[in-house]
């Protein structure tokens, strides 16, 4: 039987920009597993599996039920002990906590100013209504007024990849010589950006572009 | 035949507060290697074993000669191969990369936007003018006018900790449950602003504080 993920949609079912999803995708791909994806909007996602979960991606393998990114690469990972490793051990997957720890506050906050308006005008109506009450309480603003500072934070945005910078100075990913799930970590946000964004976010000479656009021609790929 | 470990000093030869050194003095006490710390002002780098290196720290083992905190942990990693592990292989090498691409940029630029001025301080007269003249450069404005503007840039500081904060709620080290060289490479620039800062820039209830001290007692203790 066929692993499922719950990924999310946009009002368009072929638009799939979430970067969780993306991380439990490329997971997938790295482990050669096949999937059935279920094209999932916002509102949607309390009804999957009968209200199994808040959040996307959510994996349904058999009898097992696992949501959150991480946690399904931890099951990917010892499900399938054979394919090609996603953390390179234990002390790898600590440190991917830390990989995750930067991804999720400087890369999510930075490119959410950048996008979160673009992410707005993909989504069907009721999925704007949620996304707009929800994202503008959280950044205590509107998403116009967001979208129209963006510019102004594209600098920021551009210093905040420094640590990916330097580290590429000495290697072409993060988990040295080939991509690890660590590299996902931060992909994602990278990939969610570059779907829905309306403007480059990555000048064309920045290594870290060369560095996604490895990860991404790979996942094409496989 | 001891190891011989350059380390910089102030105008008092026991302020030894460099955090690439703090890096190579934590990686020797996590292997067990005792080392004869030879006191190094700034201006006499250059003087080390007869104009071997620019930097510090520098490490003499017998013939071989050594300098960069990430080469002297993985010299020391393959020379101490018995000993616990700074890495834990080599996925955790190519992630400790990435951790010091974050605390290189994030770390030591925000620390020293708060302590550069107190690092000037205790300094001797001819190191001195060599820091006032590099730093000042560095950054483009006076060492009087960076802690004339260091409290209005604390929070941002503060802020630019959440990758570390995200990761301790996981777990209590970048190593896992206990430190690896990553945690050390971030424990440097909080051990050399904690030495010489005059005011605290960590809150006692501010997980990454617990981190810390949880490292620096280990290190009291070896």
């Amino acid at each position: 039987m066929s692993i499922t993920l719950y990924d999310l949609c946009g009002a368009d079912q072929d638009i799939r920009f979430s970067p969780f999803c993306w991380r439990a995708k490329m997971a997938l791909a790295h482990k050669g597993v096949t999937y059935d994806g279920v094209p999932t909007p916002f509102t949607k996602i309390p009804e999957i599996e009968g209200g199994a979960t808040k959040t996307v991606p959510f994996v349904v393998d058999g009898d097992t039920k696992i949501g959150g990114s991480f946690q399904i690469a931890l099951y990917l990972e010892e499900r399938y002990p054979d394919a090609p490793t996603l953390f390179g051990g234990e002390t790898g997957i600590a440190h991917a906590r830390f990989v995750e720890g930067f991804a999720n506050t400087v890369l999510m906050g930075g490119f959410a100013q950048q996008v979160v308006k673009n992410v707005y005008d993909r989504l069907d109506e009721v999925d704007q209504v949620y996304f707009r009450e929800s994202r503008e309480k959280r950044f205590g603003t509107t998403l116009e007024a967001l979208h129209e500072a963006r510019e102004g934070k594209r600098d920021a945005l551009k210093a905040s990849l420094n640590p990916l910078r330097m580290m590429l100075a000495s290697q072409p990913f993060i988990g040295g010589e080939s991509p690890l799930y660590s590299d996902y970590i931060c992909f994602g946000p990278f990939k969610w950006a570059s779907l829905v964004s309306d403007v480059p976010l990555l000048a064309d000479d920045d290594p870290v572009k060369t560095w996604f656009d490895a990860i991404d021609g790979r996942h094409n790929a496989l």
